[in-house]
């Protein structure tokens, strides 16, 4: 064993397109992952499941992942969602949301009164053309804009065909309102940091 | 009279928030814009009315000018859309077009047949998630992919609040697809430079 690898105490594992492909009837395993996931449970090493995916709460994509066989747990998911969450009550900023329904849920503990931010998802087909101008109107009267982003992907692939990802309607929103956005999940340096921490492993192991 | 305007032969004006403020019903004549337009006649200089709109064909917009009162007529009007059918036609482009319903006559002498580019304007209700990943994956499946933007404005407001402008979604059909759009319209040279052609007077005069 290399010496790097015998410094190794922990892995983080992407999910989407690494352990499953995804499809319109929720997706199949990729051969053998199921089988490597067991390995390193086994092997004593720690282990985070590391996954932009905003279209559903971490509890629904936990139960599909174990429907395929997967040893997997909601504890053991690093997701943009609850990311963000940690964000808005570290900094009291109340969220006006324009994510997917399934992704509410996430939310139900932050105070949404008078929101003084946006927080955008890959909301899919709540990206309607006057739920854009309504965040555009909240960002746009606010004295310092704050934009966050649950990742920022150009596209992804579905069983009917290609769909614009969260990262174009993200440009769409910091062009008309001259900001930046935060973008909170893969590859923000941030996101990985704290699901090392949540791991409990420095990033050198 | 200074000498720089003994040298001006014509002038280029602007309609919406110059010679009218829009409206939901029509909009109201901007207070001696009409009788500015009859005197500037009236003196000999040549005149061209240059504009983004995009919501409207040249007709429908100069129909509603002239009933306020305007003297103006299609044939000295410079819009994007005419000024894009131009380029569509000169490098034999078939357009995909994501645009204002009232504006698609604009284009009825365009092939729009296996398109091999897409032309967006402010869509208004048209920019639903459907029709922009539609645009999208057009866009996307071309070896080249060109993006035609009647425009880059980033927001106006209507009687109803603000709406985000064909900027915006500009701006995410590009991120998503790493092309840089071609602006047709102001504040575009090549748009200044058509209308005073048309006008038949150097960009000195």
């Amino acid at each position: 064993m290399a010496s790097w690898a015998r410094a190794v105490r922990g892995l983080l594992l992407d999910v989407s397109g690494v352990l499953y492909d995804s499809g319109g009837d929720g997706g199949v395993p990729i051969a053998g992952s199921v089988e490597a996931v067991r390995r390193i449970k086994a092997s004593g090493l720690k282990l985070r499941f590391c996954t932009n995916e905003t279209q559903a709460t971490r509890e629904k994509f936990v139960k599909k992942l174990q429907g395929m066989g997967f040893d997997i747990s909601v504890a053991e998911v690093t997701a943009p969602a609850p990311a963000a969450c940690r964000i808005l009550k570290e900094r009291s900023l109340r969220p006006h949301l324009l994510v997917h329904n399934d992704l509410v849920p996430e939310f139900d503990e932050i105070d949404k009164a008078n929101p003084n931010c946006v927080v955008i998802g890959d909301a899919a087909e709540n990206f309607t053309y006057a739920n854009l101008n309504e965040a555009f109107r909240v960002l746009i009267g606010l004295e310092k804009p704050v934009l966050i982003s649950l990742g920022r992907g150009r596209y992804y692939k579905e069983t009917d065909g290609l769909k614009l990802d969260v990262g174009a309607y993200m440009k769409a929103l910091e062009y008309a309102c001259d900001v930046q956005a935060e973008v909170v999940g893969k590859p923000a340096k941030m996101f990985f940091e704290s699901a090392l921490a949540e791991m409990g492993v420095p990033p050198e192991q």
